[in-house]
């Protein structure tokens, strides 16, 4: 298998396991906790920290571990890839994400595929996906551009683990996950006609991450040595 | 005592190590948090994650810290230890789990032995037990064929912290703890009747967790020369 | 944009990412968790303990990640730093707190700005925040001096979430973010009669934990060369 | 101040902030989280687990970050430190341990000293200290002897994570805090009369775990040179 291929299927695998961990736990948290919706929020927001972290460790070396279209994107505008990546990143992170939704409410006996019934649409929402995509963009890129991508497994994690709590929208941050995230009519579904919305505001969101990202870290500092160890 | 025989004696220890914070930490949550379900799967999934993080990286030096016979299997498979191992690890990590098992009931003034009641053979289930081994097997082999096996310890800790959530069968994802969790009637037990398909399931997963680790991992790198610091 | 205004703005971003974290997780909590203060702590301290240790990973090669006030004095006593820095840092890192807690209202809807009416005065509490300062000095400085301050992203992190619950103010432990938590009447406001006496407890801490820091690390050893990867 | 005093008084401070974190966090949990002690004992792991791990980062490179007179009393019968540090860190660690108690009733107005009345004597709970005392003894020194005592303060903090859930006792394994313990009538106290049995079952376990240690690793590696970054 050629390399671009393995890392067409590194994306797949990858955001096929983070829809398969924030849907399924989300399905978990909502049928064992039906008391406390902080409480479910709190096991998803556990699950997926954890779980995001392990993803991105495991396909750090075959693709770079985006499983998010607006990180590929970003990652072509500041020059460090050629733009035909996405034109293969991007459905696989797509069909990927779709893929573990449904993955998730099969493991769950759920039904395969359900539109989700989520309105997910006011205006703080929105304004959450904005900030919470930007704050991703920083941190993503601002750990690349100075020599630190081999700390972006637990700090991407830990990121959007606190990125659950702090915003009103629960950040998804991620265009491939928030369409598979439409699929499940559970905890973390989203309803159809709220996507739309939500990716126009994850796209401001991740130009404005781009452009601080600019301004913050100008110069692109090399990688150590013996980082990728 | 020889370098074998430690090993051995590491993989019984761990498992042990294992199955006692399982189980132990499972009896704790259910009789401290009676109303909530999920929030008993909490505890349990934050002391397991943090416990076999901790037995990994003790057991790392003596055994490569096993504890399950999967993961023996496929690293025999992967050509990287001789296939005699297989003859002393395997019933290791299977007494050991028991011994855990016996010991938490211990702690926690159980029958030192009850036969489970708790039935996990419904094929969701069964399906997420392929899941969370497969991906089990896939992160384990993802580190040592890239030459990061030292974070194994936290980034298993993690996973399986996940997967207690993110599947419906809160991950078992080894054929010697779900022995060894046949003998407990609490929180963490198994249905003898389950243990079959379940070990079943398991294998299967391992299975495709292996082909996986051939495609997408092809060479093996060596670990770092610092890497055991 | 020169050296000396990224520091400045680094400062500011940082400081209202750190407002926004605990104001916006805050208000989650509460809205989530109705019935079980202690639950809504717990929500709040994980999104705490996990954004800010990616904030001062952001930052850290902008500004040092200070974000408090108390920590750039310090900083300019123990002779790191020009003094004329704290003419720039502290307004950034006031103005910061402010604007993050208004952006955490607007995320969730609240009113942009509402005074709190959370009375935090009681000697107990600041004794809690003197003993929270002083703790956090020590930590910070001995890592920096000890040629560790790559540690700081998560073991700052970690000390604040720990923090929260082992003191009975909920450990501010920075004077900017003090007054920013005064314009949000939601779970982690601070009504603008404590603010006073809050950030008096917190420079008698810094003091505290300063002194500390001279008899217990009377040298400052170099980082090493490799650190900042 | 000589290294021999600061020493002594690193393992005072760290044993007072340890004794701080667990009593503190425990009054917090059990006020904040009434309905629930599962939850109370989540908040205070927690609290423990990451204020632990700060606590032995802060004091590593003054003392050694014992905090526990078995620690030092397995150490020098290892043969790496002289007799004579008992005489000055056992004294240090109980009074540290109940001056820390102390502090944290004040924190949260609780009297200065009260002796608790919580009994601590069945033999699953002495069984349980022994087997929490045998794994930390194992864990400090398999960390020592393999030359990896730099990760000493993220993996304790862990273990005694996951040790308050997957025993009985939740774990105190320390006999200076076993006595700290005693001057709070909380939730983390332990009645006098429980002191002498839950000191000798930690005597015991300590023993084990020395035995397991001698076995497990014969022989001391060097840490590695670049260690104590």
């Amino acid at each position: 298998m050629s390399q671009t291929v393995r890392a067409c299927v590194g994306e797949f695998l990858g955001s096929a396991g983070l829809a398969a961990v924030v849907v399924g736990s989300g399905i978990a948290a909502q049928r064992l906790s039906p008391a406390d919706v902080g409480l479910q929020l709190l096991e998803n927001a556990f699950a997926t920290a954890l779980g995001l972290a392990v993803l991105i460790l495991v396909f750090a070396t075959i693709s770079g571990s985006h499983f998010n279209p607006v990180v590929t994107l970003v990652d072509i505008a500041l020059h460090r890839r050629r733009r035909v990546i996405a034109a293969t990143y991007l459905p696989a992170q797509m069909i990927g994400c779709i893929a573990g939704g449904i993955l998730a409410n099969a493991m769950f006996a759920e039904p395969a595929v359900a539109w989700s019934t989520t309105d997910r649409s006011a205006w703080p929402v929105l304004l959450s996906e904005v900030v919470a995509t930007a704050g991703l963009i920083v941190l993503i890129f601002a750990l690349v551009r100075t020599g630190r991508s081999q700390l972006a497994a637990p700090a991407v994690g830990a990121y959007i683990g606190a990125a659950y709590f702090f915003t009103s929208s629960t950040s998804f941050a991620n265009p491939a996950i928030t369409i598979g995230r439409m699929f499940s009519d559970t905890f973390a579904g989203i309803a159809p006609e709220s996507v739309g919305p939500f990716i126009g505001a994850q796209l401001l969101g991740a130009a404005l991450g781009y452009a601080a990202v600019r301004v913050l870290f100008p110069v692109a500092m090399p990688e150590p040595a013996v980082a990728q160890n």
